[in-house]
């Protein structure tokens, strides 16, 4: 690649730009957060396992599923964009570490997609199966207001059970590295 | 304009598809959201306000201010992109009824916005206030990277907050119409 290529690359919004690097931010601040409400329990002494199975309201998702759907949403969306197939993983996480683990394969996975995959997706048909029937998008419908929203609804669900459990965050642990900008706040406690 | 370069715009993601049309649905839901929570209200006969001051842990913002927020970043997305000023409005909503109107405020001035204001701004320097200190950002990093991130976290806490209330929603009505899909799904209650 010439770096004039690179370059325009880099300056023009792609499909492959919105849907590898905010998985990688999120997926990263998601596992953080993790890592903060198992201090949490042990600090206060309580079996952090507890969370997993917290709830918001009793007909919503609790903590592992919520975590696990947004690993799903990351690691099938570069694979149905670029047309191959989508990895499928158990849902059998009993512990925090155990949802790293998973958010740290989603992570290898979202980033061994490259560009050159991606790019240019915007047409290409997505089938996937909703509610049990088989619905399809194209690529950019699909990536813009299907999967984003979703993904962080789930995020942000997550990391709203921790902060009702108590567990000390604030909105910079959910944003992660915004690149860019965490080196200009980086002065700031 | 002629057809062969709106066909090209359409194909091809821009700043302009990210920054304008994920408002638009976002915004859509959340305004659907706020009514379903008020006829909940009127159905329960209690005062619908309380639940503009309720809150997912005390030391988050309550619905009000989270729906501020969630129409703050909408509404200054467009207009830092394409270089003319935010506009400036007091947080003053006591009802959900107030609510909704800012998010129909919102809405227009988010659509306002032409195409050719908001694309080609990817490398664009927009400069916010973040801790009472100015930060710049490229104008891709920051809708990407730190407005999207911000504006479903906004819009999911506040769903999180009704829901945690007993406000009967579900996944769509957060999700609200996505293109495309939407009428693929039309057919199953």
């Amino acid at each position: 690649m010439i770096p004039s290529e690179r370059d325009d690359r880099q300056m023009t919004l792609s499909m492959y730009q919105l849907a590898v690097p905010p998985f990688v931010q999120g997926l990263g601040a998601l596992s953080a957060v993790l890592a903060k409400a198992e201090a949490f329990a042990g600090a206060r002494k309580f079996d952090a396992a507890v969370l997993l199975s917290s709830r918001l309201a009793p007909d919503m998702f609790p903590l592992n599923r919520q975590v696990q759907i947004a690993c799903d949403f990351a690691k099938s969306t570069p694979a149905r964009l670029a047309g191959v197939e989508v990895p499928s993983w158990k849902d059998e996480e009993k512990t925090i570490a155990d949802l790293r683990a998973r958010i740290a394969r989603t992570l290898d996975c979202v980033r061994s997609f490259k560009p050159g995959q991606v790019d240019g997706s915007e047409e290409r048909e997505v089938t996937l199966t909703l509610a049990g029937k088989p619905v399809s998008l194209k690529g950019q419908p699909y990536l813009v207001h299907f999967v984003l929203p979703n993904f962080y609804f789930h995020s942000t669900v997550a990391y709203a059970i921790l902060r009702h459990n108590g567990v000390e965050l604030g909105k910079r642990d959910f944003m992660g590295n915004v690149p860019g900008l965490s080196e200009q706040l980086a002065d700031r406690a």
